[in-house]
């Protein structure tokens, strides 16, 4: 009988990218430079339209790259928002993607953990590993689902995780701060972390975190 | 060779139920009776979390019927804004979706369409039939995706329409007002009309409608 997972002291950590370890909304400057006042509402629908768009393409079965789903949510949103774009804003926008900033409490946690640890993002290759290399983190191991032309939250992408690290289900933590990320991991298998920086309420998806922690810090407690 | 799809003389019509001929909005009057000022936030976040999930649900390979999809969008929601939710409440505002309004346009439109026609709905048939009962609408199929247990836009949701309706999907006109549900069809091989009520960008998922409407009127035109 395999060991009982245990989100304490699991042989290998894997982390969410996107709005876990790198801030999304630090396009928002970016994005307020090009439309003074509209910054804000942009960045959040931008992200909004990025997320349905992983979904509903999965579940079309019509995957594209996060690269072009991540410029067609953005085409979208300043369609909506009546903003004109031109193909150097586009550029500029999406370069922003390359150079997120990181969240605060990254750098150090990564820095201090001893764990194997690695990345599983929706990101195609082309954004996330120029983002990573920026960025001076450091991985075991850097995992994009494209390889499997599928977003997250289905069940193999996760399970990707597993047989790249070959290591046991059970003996995964996952860390991500969107909530339905998690969810879909712990559905999977995995233990999970939920890193709650908002202070939301869990999504009703019929499973529950291990742990809701409000930073990165506090998974070397 | 089939005959080319021909969206203008279609053997039959599939309708989306909710958003296209029912109103969820009309939920909105009993959220602001409960919560005075915040009936229109909390039907737009209850909406939004319900698609979410089934995306979401639909991905994670964890369905649950609409029904209990709902209920747990409008648990989100509610907590979201800070609003407490009794059993009364949750059970008052459930019985809301058994009775949604029909958009004006939908009584008369239906009324005179002589082609056969049905609904697609991701309605679990606890919620959809009593709906359909309710509004006095006729049709010659009401489908659920409940017997699929797997929600739009997945492409064997609307091959469940075409195997129904016994009608070559180039044949069939699919109807919805959700834009997404309507590429979704378009990729699996129907003809589309998007209903744009609201003036909105097409979405940006690799598709184009057929044709954009305004109202239902325009599908007799």
């Amino acid at each position: 009988m395999p060991a009982e997972a245990s989100p304490l002291s699991p042989e290998a950590f894997v982390f969410d990218a996107y709005g876990t370890l790198y801030d999304v909304y630090s396009v928002t400057a970016r994005c307020e430079s090009c439309w003074p006042g509209k910054g804000a509402p942009l960045a959040q629908l931008w992200r909004a339209k990025q997320l349905e768009y992983t979904w509903q393409r999965s579940l079309m079965q019509r995957y594209a790259p996060f690269s072009t789903v991540t410029r067609e949510a953005l085409a979208y949103a300043c369609e909506a928002l009546g903003l004109e774009l031109s193909v150097a804003q586009m550029e500029g926008l999406m370069s922003e993607y390359l150079r997120l900033a990181t969240y605060p409490d990254v750098t150090d946690s990564l820095s201090r953990l001893r764990t194997k640890h690695a990345i599983l993002s929706n990101g195609s290759p082309d954004m996330l590993l120029p983002l990573v290399e920026s960025s001076g983190l450091r991985f075991d191991a850097v995992i994009s689902v494209d390889e499997l032309k599928i977003f997250k939250p289905a069940p193999q992408v996760y399970e990707l995780a597993a047989k790249k690290l070959k290591t046991e289900k059970s003996q995964i933590a996952f860390v991500s701060s969107n909530c339905w990320d998690a969810l879909g991991a712990k559905s999977y298998g995995f233990s999970v972390y939920w890193i709650n920086r908002g202070n939301a309420p869990v999504e009703r998806l019929g499973f529950k975190p291990d742990r809701v922690l409000k930073s990165l810090d506090e998974i070397l407690q």
